[in-house]
């Protein structure tokens, strides 16, 4: 049985027409590279599939090989398609990620990235709403995912059209014939904007948008206050849009409590496309902000920063997809 | 408005007995002070809460002061109360912690501790099932997290008594009257040890025990899939211990599937104790493993083994405790 042999560094060296010594300078993020070398090494890397042995590069050049992702919280599972899509991007230039929850942090005293800086991790991606408080070195590259209130002078941002998202799933509930629709809707840059998209369906519909803000968090138990709050007030509602898959759990707790049936007499939409939304038990109707494409660009974007740290920011962003699952429906007999 | 002040690493010197520069020493870890000085300090630390500023520490002494844990899946959220334990253990002696999720790095063809070793941190955390691959270097504090099936030599390991939280889950079932009790197993040490609890206890009922094995993953899917085969096999099954929370939510979907009510046609009983179990949503029965204690003895033995490096490796256990919710009761017409 033959296998196909595994690139060597010589291999690299030889595809990007440079020494081993060049390839090595690169695999450590050396400054002293000009970008288009880089970006040839870069290149044969990925054509060959190189993998170099993190140990020997950590010997060898001390550099981490490591990217710092900072997510929000690690029970709202958005995240998890994000980290496949980064991973699956950045393992073939030899880069791992680890990642710290803020939630988690959030007690100590401290800022919240002094870990991974102290671990020296080559990058860093903020998958969460950056603070004043967040001392990021000048030099650090920095990717930010998702839309945040708050912006990184020099970073890079990657995210999905979260008011095109939101538009789109106010007109599927429209199309299936709901008028009373409420929104539940949280802190930070995505929330507001998804707010937005389905302010602008509402009017644009000539409807009332009904939204209720339960607080900051975004969570399941925000979901379930939240939907407590919308029925109670406006009690002839058939559809919400809930800020994300897991206010939409707490939104179809709340219903169930109230005998609610879902989607005869209450439609439920998520956001996110967490795998939270695909469970057999959920099955939600959910926004999908194709967040493992997201990692890839935010990959593509950090690997296009190590190979030339001077290159203007760029802004990516992406068009969200609506997943019907099944709890969507046209209105009941309420 | 006066705050109390702020403790300096003089504060510590002095408590201790000890020069400044042996405190510097001892935070950056340097194998050139003596145990008893070394818990002296400690103990310092922890008595005046010190908190020694990261970034200080990290460019006097190249200390990552990052704690490596490795996680099986994000998905599966047992390990959030855990994280929690760990992080306010460590913090009173300025180290924090980092997160790998095995699952995700499993398709690169390298070691998954490689990104933990190259970030240099400080000791590792493996909250998950270990392998012959994981080179672990010899000088490496490790502490396993939870009952696993490989042993790591010289590592300290604090799980929960996992049998015994099966038995109590199942005598819970018999004292509400089921008789057809269904347990759903996976792979990995942790699953070997409830299903052995659950068989004790339904072998000293003097009942058969029927153990669904729908394959090594914990998943909500292997959940659903394996209630499907249990409820066919045993039709007149009227109460399912599940392996964990996660197979939990999946056999509470394949029992809506089947239009059974639960609890009054079927209990689901989950185990962890998981942020998913206590969702308004499941309000689900389960073992709660008293994970965030299980943290707080995993940072105890990682900072006593930090303090001396050549002490013998313990083994802490602790008992579990059932967490009565919505999804059991008598058994009902069936």
């Amino acid at each position: 049985m033959t296998e196909p042999k595994r690139a060597t560094i010589y291999d690299v060296a030889r595809t990007a027409g440079v020494s081993k010594s060049l390839v090595s300078l690169v695999l450590r993020n050396s400054p002293n590279v000009s970008p288009a070398r880089r970006q040839a090494v870069l290149e044969a890397i990925e054509q060959l599939n190189y993998r170099p042995s993190h140990a020997a590069a950590s010997l060898a050049g001390g550099s981490s090989r490591t990217v710092g992702v900072v997510i929000d919280d690690y029970t709202n599972l958005w995240f998890v398609e994000l980290l496949r899509g980064l991973q699956d991007g950045l393992s073939a230039a030899g880069l791992r990620i680890a990642v710290s929850d803020r939630t988690l942090n959030a007690h100590i005293a401290s800022d919240p990235l002094d870990g991974f800086l102290s671990t020296r991790v080559e990058a860093l991606v903020l998958a969460t709403e950056p603070t004043e408080s967040m001392r990021i070195p000048a030099n650090m590259p920095v990717v930010v995912a998702g839309n945040r209130a708050m912006k990184i002078p020099g970073a890079d941002v990657v995210a999905s059209d979260d008011r095109a998202g939101a538009r789109q799933a106010t007109e599927h509930l429209l199309s299936l014939g709901h008028r009373r629709i409420g929104h539940l809707t949280g802190g930070g840059g995505a929330s507001q904007q998804r707010r937005e998209g389905y302010e602008q369906a509402m009017r644009a519909a000539g409807l009332e948008a009904l939204v209720i803000a339960p607080g900051s968090a975004t969570t399941e138990e925000t979901g379930y206050r939240g939907t407590q709050e919308l029925l109670t007030r406006f009690p002839n509602t058939t559809a919400i849009l809930a800020g994300n898959d897991s206010m939409a759990m707490g939104a179809l707790a709340a219903a169930r409590e109230r005998d609610l049936q879902v989607p005869g007499e209450l439609s439920v939409v998520g956001y996110d496309a967490s795998p939270l939304a695909a469970t057999h038990l959920l099955q939600l109707t959910t926004v999908d902000s194709l967040n493992s494409e997201i990692g890839a660009e935010v990959a593509a974007a950090l690997l296009s920063r190590l190979a030339d740290p001077a290159r203007e920011p760029v802004s990516v962003r992406l068009a969200p997809r609506l997943i019907q699952r099944r709890t969507t429906a046209a209105p009941g007999r309420r």
